[in-house]
């Protein structure tokens, strides 16, 4: 850990834990949060100093812009255990620096890397106890800016939020996911603001999930505003197709947001020996692999959902199976991810960063 | 007003008011806020009955979705206040169906319209007082609905508030507005929220319009996402072209937000004998009225802005600038929407809502 920060972080502790309240063996995902959180505030045209502090209530003024222009942005990792008790993160510094890009996008001041770098590894300090060490299980960190500032104009705020805050989390999918391929609405437009983490473009996706889920499917899978005939996202995840030995999977774009695990996912399967395309590819051709019986797994990739492997989909009301294969791809890049960062394989691609 | 509700609406007033703080004769648009709001919540599946209490802070666990996934709408109306004290809204009926219009978009439950509209005008009586009658200003109406519930799991929140605020407010603009057509960015995508009022839909178009103003503009008229051909909007207006002596504006859509000024300037335009033309409108079709003279105006339509007239706009590194007409359309539309509003002329269309 860099030292120039922390020497001086104020550090906050609860009086008392409330980690013997929580069931470790039973966690959901992100709905208990531990005893601290990092908190960060800019005013004045600059950010302030980070401390930790006992978790907490926030108090907000009515006409805080939050509330009226959604102008927030957020991350998300996780942080392992290993059986030396050691703490890990998995390529931290790519959340942090997806945070700035997201941050530039939304007209929110970028963040010090170091706050967020040191906050977040004194943060997982503070509440290494925190971190469930259960298969499947992990801890959650959410990192977020929102827009503190007050007043009704439509305009930028002058005052920001930001926080850590975590979560001992379980499985973010329990069970097979089937997903809908989205031939109405849409997730992101060009020139729009699909590649942030924009608060905003996750509540626009609700509605069209709850009518896949009402529907019987789990997700979304988005395809492009314009035509729907390019396969995009699934909001959550990033979407790998193997169709025959190859795996493909969408370029990211303005539209698209470019996912760590996306990306980790690319390099394992290169190193693996798995034939990688990264291209565009079409709602028909996914349809004519799968009638022609080419098309062998559909997998989501993402930092909560890590891989999941997609059992069936829908279109055009249609459903379609996947094969259920002996050894898919998707077993094994999650395991050999996880392994990393879980410090359980060698990390020949130096992601593992120990706290 | 309708009485079931409000006989037993709840109001808990101010020990003392702060009026006497504010300058009624210095308003700025939306920084000061009345003594009273309404609040009412949803939980466990139902809204409960609406309160009104003194303004005051929100407490909120770091965890609620609000700040994470952006999922709130809003709307906005103008009090006015006649010379014998009487108060009057202007069409309250169609923020309030527009309210759940984006709702329903955004999977948050719809509100019963009596909490709406009992509340607003219950709210009304008790902060009479704060409605400005100083030309151009009026009180600022703010009815908004956030998720309040927790938890990090991108779904809809199980928990909702809907305040109404309320903030003396003088004009939205000062002096000329200039505009940039925009050819890179984008507000919305067909299928997408763009019609709803998110609240991320304004965060998106911070950045953009960051941009515009340091290139000396103060807004940006939004195209299409997929050509950049069609006009839009402009995010806080809806936009009025007028080519020789017709007016022209862009139908609505999934991208293009209802606005109540604009029907209502249409449904006045047309009872002046001025012809519109409800139409997509391309940009190089404004240009060439540019160019060849018979381009006579172009105006903003919102509740914020009322009706701006806009001085000249930007296009491809060339700036155009608009002719100063002795009479246009805009000061007309803009004199008989107001005089409408302030109960200063007769309303033929039964739009003013007297409280």
């Amino acid at each position: 850990m860099s030292d120039q920060l922390n020497y001086n972080m104020e550090v906050i502790k609860v009086e008392k834990s409330r980690i013997n309240d929580v069931d470790f063996n039973n966690l959901s995902f992100g709905k208990i949060f531990s005893d601290h959180m990092l908190i960060c505030t800019y005013k004045n045209g600059a950010w302030n100093a980070p401390k930790i502090v006992p978790y907490q209530s926030l108090t907000l003024d009515p006409s805080t812009k939050i509330f009226h222009y959604g102008q927030a942005i957020f991350e998300g990792l996780k942080a392992y255990k290993d059986s030396n008790n050691d703490v890990f993160l998995f390529r931290p510094d790519e959340n942090c620096k997806r945070l700035n890009i997201s941050a530039k996008r939304m007209a929110i001041p970028e963040l010090p890397e170091a706050y967020f770098m040191d906050g977040l590894k004194a943060l997982l300090q503070v509440d290494k106890d925190w971190i469930p060490t259960q298969d499947g299980s992990s801890l959650y960190v959410r990192p977020f800016i929102f827009a503190s500032g007050r007043g009704f104009h439509a305009s930028p705020s002058d005052e920001y939020t930001f926080i850590i805050a975590t979560a001992p989390s379980g499985p973010y999918f329990s069970g097979k996911v089937t997903v809908l391929i989205e031939e109405h609405y849409s997730r992101s437009a060009n020139g729009g603001v699909g590649y942030a983490k924009a608060a905003g473009n996750y509540a626009g996706q609700f509605y069209p999930t709850q009518l896949a889920v009402e529907k019987g499917y789990n997700q979304v899978i988005w395809t492009d505003d314009n035509t729907h005939e390019y396969i995009e996202e699934a909001g959550a995840m990033n979407i790998f197709i193997r169709i025959n030995d190859t795996l493909i999977t969408s370029p990211t774009s303005d539209r698209i947001l470019d996912g760590v695990t996306r990306k980790s996912i690319i390099d394992i399967a290169k190193s693996e020996g798995i034939p990688v395309d990264v291209r565009k590819i079409t709602v028909s051709e996914v349809i004519e692999a799968a009638n022609n019986g080419t098309l062998k797994e559909i997998f989501g990739a993402g930092t909560a959902a890590v891989v999941s492997p997609i059992s069936g989909f829908g279109f055009k009301n249609k459903d379609y199976i996947l094969p259920e294969l002996e050894n898919p791809y998707a077993n094994k890049l999650k395991k050999r991810i996880t392994d990393i960062q879980t410090n359980k394989a060698e990390d020949a691609f130096g992601w593992r960063v120990k706290v």
